[in-house]
Order: C-alpha cells, then structure tokens, then sequence
C-alpha cells in the first residue's frame, strides 16, 4: 500500500458487464503500464462493477497527461464514473475545525511525515482558538465567525476561498457547523466528517452522552461522506473501543478522541490515494 | 478468574457511604475468610455502591449455610440488594430456542467441559428442529408449538415447567418469540437474551439486513438482561467483527454468528460466576 | 466471499511482468467468462506476480473440464504455479486429532451448515476418544496408536487411507504429534496446523504456560501452513485475545481455545474458498 | 477513571493473609475516607497481595501529610511494599528520545490536555532534532551527544540533572540507546519504554523486519518498565493491528507508529494514576 513516486491510478465504477478488466488492462497494456495491484469487485445485487488498478508508469509510452483523453472513449462507452490520478499528484486540501485540536493536530503532523498524499492548502474555522497550532505547521488559517444570521454569506465566502485555492476535498476535522445542502451539493462525496458515535448509533449530537445513559459496552468513531442528511452519509470507515462501568463520561470523551482522530485519519489516506468508490449509499474501499 | 471450589461469592449494591468495604470485610475476616478478590465500584453520578467479593472458605468459622443469615442484619442496615454464594453451586439454567443451532451448541458444548458454572435443566422450544442437538448433550428438550392464540398459555405452562425444576436463569438462545411483560418481570434480571446487532444500532428484526443496507464497516451482537421494552435491558457484553463492501448479507449472518455465540457465551460465564450488577439501566460487570 | 454454485476460480503465481491481468482477463472474456472479483498483488520487492480471479460461468462457452487444458498454454508460457477450481467442487479433507475437541467441534459444526467447501472423508487420531463425535457428524474415524516404535509405519498406513480416499488438504485440529519430513514435503502447503500461541512468539510445547510466566497482556493464535521446520511456516491467520493478571494459566487455557478455533476455522475456510498463494516463506491470502 | 482533585490512593503489594482488606478499609474508614473504587487481586500461586484504594478524603480528619505516618505501622507488620499518593498531585517526569518525534508529540500533546497526572519536567536526547517539538510545549530540552566513549560519563551527567529536578519517572519515547545496568537499578519500575513489537515476539534491533520477513498478519506494540535484560521487563500493555500481504515494511512502520505511541501513552496514564504494581517478571495492572 505504499506509495509509488511514478505510478497510475485508476479509479472507476459502471454497471457491470462481461469484458470490463480485460479492456482496461489491455488498455494500460497497450500503453506499457505494468498492473501492479489490481482490486475488482461487483456488488452481486446492484450488478455495478468497481475496480482500482494502480500501474508502474516507468515505461509508459505516452505522456501521462495524454492518459485521461486516451481512456475518455472507453470510459463513455462504459458510462463510467472514473478518474486517472498519478500517485504523486497531491489532493489539494482543506480542513474545517471549530475548538477541538486532536482531530487536526492528527491530520496536520501525518501529513508533515509524509502519511497522506494531500496538500493541506487552508484551514478555515469559526473560532480562532486553533490558529497557532494552525502556524506550527505553517497553514493558512482563515477565521469565519458565525451567527445566526451569517451562515449563507459565511459559506459564499467560504466557497469563493475554496475555489481560488482549487480545493478539491474538505475534511470536517470536529467542525462543529452543519453545511448547507448546497455547499454539501458542490462537493458531493469530497466532504469526509467524523462523527464521534459508532452509526448508526447515536446520531446527533452528544454521543458520548446517549452512549455513557445507555450504558453499551463498547464506543466508536465513524467517518463517512457528508450528504444533505445528517450522519446518512455512505461510511468510509469506523472503529470502536472497549468501556466499562468505570468509564465516566469524561473517560467516555477522552477514549473517543483517539477513536476520532486514528478513523478520521484513516479515511483521509483511504481517500487521498483514491481508494474509495461510492456505491449508492455505501462505500467499495479498496484497502 | 478461575474458579474455586471452596469460595465464598458476595456480590452486593446499595446507596453509597463511608464504611461500607470496612464492614464487609471485617464481617468475612471474623469467620475466618481471606479475600481472594474484591473488585468494588462507586457509580459517580448516582452515588451507588456494587461490590463482588470472594473470598476462600477453607477455614471458615461456621457452616456456609448460615453465612446468608449472619450477613443479613448488615445488609437491611445497607438497604441492599445482595446474594451469597458458593462457587461450587451450580446456577440451575433453562435455555429457550427455536431453530438455529449455533447458540445452543455453543452453552451445551462449553458447558460440558466446564466453563461455566450452570446446570443446564432444561431446554424449551417453539420448534422440534434441536431436539436431537439436546439428546446429544443429555438434556431434556421440551416443545411448546405456538400459534396466534396460545401464547398466553403456553407461557403459564412454561412458568409451571421452570417452577418446577427451581429454575434461576434462562437463557434465550435465539429465541424467536418476545416474551410477555408477566412473563419478563417474574425473572427480572435472570434473562439472558442475544441480540445481534450492535445495540442501540439497528434495533428489533432483521439487523443484518439493515447493516447490511446502510453500508456499516463493522457489525456486532450484544447481550442483555431482558426487560419489557424490545432490546432496551441492561448491557451485559457487546463484541464486533470487521466487514467490507466484499461481504454479502450472507457473509454477514455468518460473521454473526461467531459473535452472537461468543458475546451469549461470556454473558452466560459472567452471570453465572455472579459478576455482574444492575445499575438502573446499565451494568456493573467485575470482569 | 459468497461462494457461487457456477463460479470458476483462477488462483495463479509466477515472476511478474507487464501484460499478465491483460491476458488472463483477455482469456477469461473470449470464454463467455464475466469476472465478479479479482484480486492481484505485485510483490514489491520479489517482483512475484499473484492473482486470483472468480467469474461466472453461467455462459461460458466450452465445458469446465476443458479450461485447465485451455489454459496451459498460457501458465506454461509465464512459468506459473496456478490451479483453476470450480467454487460447486468441494475440496476433500482429513482431519488429524488428538484428545481435544474444540477444534474439531468447531469444523465439523461449521462443515454441517456449509460454511465450508470441504468434504470431510474421515478423521485420523492417535486416541480413541473423539471417536463418539465423529459418529456424531457422520464422519469415519481412523484410530492409529503411537508409540516410540511405529511411527513411520504408522505414516505409511495413514498416507495408503490418504490416497484411497483422494484427500487434497489435512487439517492438525490440535493434532499433538510431529509428522516426518517425508509426510510433510507429499502434501506441501496443504497441511493446515494450528499452534496456540502468538507465533513467533512461544514456539513450541506449552505456549500459554509460557504467554503465564511472561506475563503477557494479549495471547494468540497461528494457522499455518506446516513445513519441515517446526512452527515455521507460512501463517496463514492468526489472531489475538486480550489477558489479564487476573487470568490464571486454566484461563488463558479457555481463551485460547476460542481463539485457536476461530482462526483455525478461517484458515481452512480461507484454503478451501483457494484464497491463499504461498509466497516464499510468507502467504498472500486474497480475504 | 477520571482523575478526582481531592483523592487519595493507596497502592500496596505484600504476602497474602487473612485480614489485610479489612485492616486496610478500617484504617480508611477510621480517618473519614469514603473509599470510590477498590481492587484487590490474589496471586493464586505465589500467594502475593495487591491491592489498590482509591478514596475521597473529602471529610479527611486529619491532614494528608501525616496519612503515610500514619499507615506506616500497618505497612511494616504487613512487610509491604507500598506509597500513598494525592490524586491531584502529579508525578514529576523527564522524556529521553532520539530523532523519533512521534511518542514525544503523543506525550506532550496528551499532557497538553490534561490526559495525563504528570508534570513533564524535561526532555533528554542524544540530537538535537526535536527540540523545536519540546519548544511548542515549553518543556526544557537538554541535548547529551553520545559517542563510542562518553556513554558513562554522560549518564551521570544525565542522572544529575534528573535529581536536581527530583524526576521520579523516566519514559522512554523511542529512545535509541541502551542505559547502563547502573542507571536502571537507580529508576526501578520508573522508568517506561516501548518496543516496537509484540513481545516476546521480535525482540532487538529492527523488530519490523523481522516482522515482515516472517510474514506475520499482525503486528504489535509493548510498553514495560526497563530491566537489565532487555526487551525482558514486566510488561505493563500491548496492543496490535493487523497487516496483510499487501503491507510492505514501510506500511508496517507507519501502522506501528500509532501503536507505539498509543500503548506507550496508555502505560504512561496508568502509571501516572498509580495502577501498576510489579510481581515479579510481570504486572498487576489495575485498570
């Protein structure tokens, strides 16, 4: 799963037929690229097909900016959803946060190590409480108060920021704003929360809460696109932690922030090297 | 955790105050016990106390039968819900079920090497499917048909069977039926029901269906006491297992199964080694 | 990871090179094949190519029983070690046991509701005392004693039952018995052993009184393929449970063996859905 | 868990007899403290002691200072080895590291928060590399070069910085060097280090490479208090994570990053809380 300084990701799903891997194979054949992890699935009852296909492009016999148009015939006939990254190629980035550090202090030092093939353009905020540790890593930090009267201008702003800094996806890192419906729109399965409950568990807000009254015996963290509904979003990935009858809530809180931070990580790498389809309202990850 | 064929079990709840764990073990220390382990809580919020102690009985001062009356002053002076027992004494258990065979295979093969500390009386049924299953283990399998109209009496009949053989804890393996309020209330606490899900996620019928529509990346069971309301009893034991977009709905029932007879498995182990307390809606468990 | 009545698997290694996935789907596609899950890994730093492929048979063009010989060409071509299998064809299998039970409860249990595609032939043990649930399960039980003297005659009357029934794979369900070199090297990378411990931690006799005196906080278990060097080699699955100072060594003794049948469970599963390639001394398993 | 402003803890470990928890409560109960949560184990074997009391001293007669005079007759007739400790009083620390940043974030972070009862004093490394991390903390920094010859003068050089600021526990964040036999009695159970591998699987130097050339399918983490053997002490907490065929070494260092610095900051919170105790070659841990 490492990361390939020359090589080519494809990533593409269509209503499934006979001959799919074979005519993309051929095609990446055709062109010198060398398959070197390969994952197909078809989902048995929607008959759609999935595939990722990551190739060496150290002999490839054409520019790889000539790929996309190469393939274009093929994917219409398909009618495919895809597209053809090279695995250098860094997601131009930005992070929404409100107060809570762990969530972005996560994203900021892993991507300072090289663990997410993304380039953290901006962070924006509605507090300026995280904007030193914002400066620490050296990002620029735009602080948007809301109200209850700014949201629909705040998030005009907001998009025209996005759009002069070509940002492709957004990471709601503990942002602690609902999007509207036609900023989600806009961005459609570019936009990863985490919710801080194993959903459908506890949807809404204070999960720890409903889960300390509820007594479970187990937390959890889920990461998944945002949507127009809330916490409906298709999961990307989740995780959970053991509790006892000695956890407090606060203990409750401070086991979720590990939760939090390690599924909203994950889901930003699963993503950045385009490991991730939709399908309907779930998601084929290619791990 | 092991068990002790000469130990003194107490488990015990009441109000909080000072004193409490000082009185307890003094009353054991006098009749010539040695604590082997005391595991004690105080609910912050409710101000609640639970304790499980056992303690060795090998130069017990007096018959072990009379332990329970020279406990009892104290535990009217603590208002408390509490039990004495001997490790060595057997929970008489009835399992209910209707035609899967994993959960009752699972407590009659466990059982029959020891794991647990029940006397598996009985076995009741809707169906005649695990008949056999029984006759393997030796235990008596009875078959109560029903239909639209008889529930009702065929639960005066089961009652009748239960009294009968003295039974204490009844385990519903899969049990297809919801028992009545009258039912549930006569063995508050002492029924042991597996769900499988994740609860509170995807409540009531068909779970893995309903995971396996909302695209969840980990399923779960969850074992509980029974109460009047459908899945909402105090939380004995939950447990998880990864799933992927790779996985059907029949890879999900299957990936179940394992948790349903593992997660009903500790539940019954935990119960009948009187570790676990109910703290109003929730437990207390002395793992 | 549903199995499919109509389905041929293609599971196929070899030195990699460009061109390989093309071919083989190219093979698959002109013979009416419609792939629903392919799986290829490239190893990094051997350059070793694997692939398993399962598609649809339900138009394909020539009868099954031609397509090994269709594909010779081919695999003779890449110099591949490859096998094609339909997913209706059971694979036939032994079972060696000593005196526990759980793990081979646990095979046959899972066998019985089809979990498995294995046809158990029979069982081989050097005690009597499982004799009881085989006949339970239907499934002859061979009773071969050992003593200093007879071993290697016993392997000879044991590998003659072997080949009389046509067993492909044999399963060590705790088998507590050393079998010769020359047994092992007939039926390479088919043997299927499991070793209760965390391997390559506590190799050898008595893991989990070893896992007791270290002190661990998490003990394991390993399925493997069995190889000339005791516990040596290629792991198949392992998993872990999580101990504490209050578990006597009796119950790292009941946790493991949930332990050692899950993940021997998995490992046949995994063998017999020909999910796994040996890679040198390591196993790609496409789960 | 959560830590209480005005508890106190006794943690206390000597030979099993009867009487010792009544004679431990009593003290309590005599002074005004209401105890909130007690655990007591029995080595069943080595027929040890341990126990933990934590209680509220809310309604304390008599002032906290004087308690440990106060406990000390009970604690030599007892033979015990024992401390009392303030819940709100944390536990003076020094960090060694090398050029690793990742357990030192975790640390300082996590104690940024108030995650941890600790006052982290300073830093000790062999490079200069990650002082700009102890900067953002504000934590002091001391660089000590470290060559062929100056091993032993550096340690005492190190040995006295650590007691002029009265550090009472060492954490060793990846710290890439071996102290002196001399310098680990001084620091008994004091001093907490992580190794990269699920001991006692891997022991030594690149522990990842060995763990991806033995093709293992999970990987782990362990925290334990430093001994003269290495990679021998008791072992406090493990944890692990899976990895497949397609985890290179690369991947197998990146996932044990957060395994690192996950179980080394779980040993540090559970020693900083007082719940370890030694027992021989192992740990009661009291979680």
């Amino acid at each position: 799963m490492s990361t390939l300084e020359s090589g080519v990701i494809l990533l593409l799903s269509c209503a499934d037929r006979a001959g799919l891997v074979s005519r993309i194979s051929h095609f990446i054949y055709k062109r010198g690229g060398n398959i070197l992890d390969l994952d197909e699935h078809v989902d048995p009852v929607e008959k759609n097909f999935f595939v990722r296909v990551l190739w060496s492009a150290e002999k490839l016999s054409m520019p790889v900016s000539e790929l996309e148009d190469a393939f274009l015939p093929l994917a219409k006939e398909f009618g495919a959803l895809w597209k053809i990254r090279l695995t250098g190629r860094k997601t131009k980035t930005a992070i929404f946060v409100s107060r809570y550090d762990h969530c972005l202090l996560e994203i900021l030092w892993r991507n300072s190590i090289g663990e997410f093939a993304v380039d953290i353009a901006l962070i924006i905020s509605n507090h300026p409480d995280l904007a030193p540790l914002a400066a620490q890593y050296g990002i620029p930090f735009h602080v948007f108060p809301l109200n209850r009267d700014n949201k629909e201008m705040v998030e005009l702003q907001e998009i025209d920021l996005l759009q002069q800094n070509s940002i492709d996806t957004l990471v709601l890192a503990r942002y602690m704003q609902v999007l509207s419906p036609q900023f989600v729109e806009r961005y459609q399965n570019r936009i990863i929360n985490i919710h801080h409950s194993f959903l459908p568990a506890f949807v809404g807000s204070s999960p720890y809460r409903q889960a300390y009254e509820r007594g479970v015996k187990i937390i959890g963290a889920t990461s998944h696109y945002v949507t127009e509904e809330l916490d409906e979003g298709p999961i990307i990935e989740q995780d959970i932690m053991r509790v006892s009858h000695k956890d407090t809530l606060d203990d409750l809180v401070r086991k979720g922030r590990d939760l939090e931070r390690l599924v909203l990580a994950k889901a930003l790498r699963l993503h950045s090297e385009h490991r991730i389809l939709v399908n309907g309202k779930k998601t084929v990850v290619f791990d």
